[in-house]
């Protein structure tokens, strides 16, 4: 019973650390594409050392993981709890290069004149926040409901992107001299629409594990159903 | 002895099926650029059918791996070699996905005329399908030499790109009728520069996983040296 407990401590302090990740990581979103917004290159700079925190702790809470999976052999629902953990953390790591990547962008986009007001993009940035936040409260939580939310988020966040993409062809359709800086502003949407969809990858894993169903490939299995 | 014998053969059949995985994702690749370059809109269309039998190899390989943790407990190198295989499978399973993408984009190119002859993307096509076979190949033989020739690759994969990027701009610059079809490409570039990043975390965690030692942050942590 002693030991038992002090594994769920360990578990209790795995989920805490997974929660601070996915904050540092939220923030990173938040701050890039506000210093594109705010057209402020002092803040994106801050992003690219905030990035070297989320890489230090992947390695930290990879290495937590495998410590409890070799000396406490979970089994069952705490065995797929630790690997999923495994898995996120490769997604959190990604998505703090994908910050990384908006604040280079913005700080091209800084240095000319601004082509449009950003209204899209910031409100890409703000769901694409509230996924990666929710996502981990569903994992720790083994809350499906919540994930599924956020696999429904995913869709808005694809809409908004594809408006983007429409408006920066018109702009660059109609003025050439708009090109390069309508193609970073491409990046920049792609990136939170990839954001967008780690947090939905994330999801769909928390969903198989609470529920024991793939919907995944959900699509694919009711098309095979119909071909039956 | 004899369940270790077993077990060396689970890990044997366990390594068979990441490279008949990682062999299907290579044919995707391959695949996808074939049908843009010769504007073949059915093999595009495989490719979908393909990423099916990709989604159902990662989760067949994800429970067998649970279930060799579960009922093995292995230790050591053989728990980090377990853990990293289920990570890895998630990187070829988004490969797959990055393939379709290409392939999506070729439908929407083949039904208009060809915007440029294509030189470039093929290129980076043959380079991440060779990146996706040696890495697989490095991990399962425990091959570190390999691993860093993978990463070294990803180089000229974003040279490649840039290069691409460069062509496109021009394109669109001189003639806004080009800009959808350019786009189009830009996405391709960029599905095939992804596609060499998946191999390149795989490969940098390999490296990881055979010397111990955490490359992929090198960079960051040579500059803290320098700072003490």
């Amino acid at each position: 019973m002693l030991t038992e407990t002090h594994f769920q401590k360990e578990l209790e302090e795995l989920k805490e650390n997974l929660l601070k990740m996915a904050s540092l990581v939220e923030e990173a979103i938040r701050d890039s594409v506000q210093s594109l917004v705010k057209r402020d290159s002092d803040l994106a700079q801050k992003i690219f050392a905030r990035e070297d925190g989320i890489n230090k702790m992947e390695i930290m809470i990879d290495d937590m993981c495998l410590k409890l999976l070799a000396l406490r052999q979970p089994m069952a629902v705490d065995l797929r709890f630790i690997t999923s953990a495994m898995k996120i953390i490769t997604d959190l790591e990604r998505m703090g290069d994908l910050a990384v990547n908006i604040a280079e962008r913005a700080i091209s986009l800084n240095q000319e004149p601004q082509l449009k007001p950003y209204i899209d993009i910031p409100r890409m940035a703000e769901i694409a926040q509230s996924m990666v936040k929710d996502v981990l409260d569903a994992f720790v939580n083994r809350d499906s409901k919540l994930a599924r939310s956020v696999c429904e988020r995913d869709d808005l966040v694809d809409g908004l992107n594809e408006q983007v993409v429409r408006e920066l062809l018109t702009y660059m359709m109609s003025d050439p001299k708009t090109i390069p800086r309508a193609v970073h502003l491409l990046i920049v949407a792609r990136c939170l629409e990839r954001l967008a969809d780690h947090s939905t990858n994330i999801a769909e894993d928390v969903i198989f594990m609470v529920d024991a169903l793939v919907i995944k490939h959900h699509a694919d299995e009711k098309k095979e159903e119909e071909e039956k």
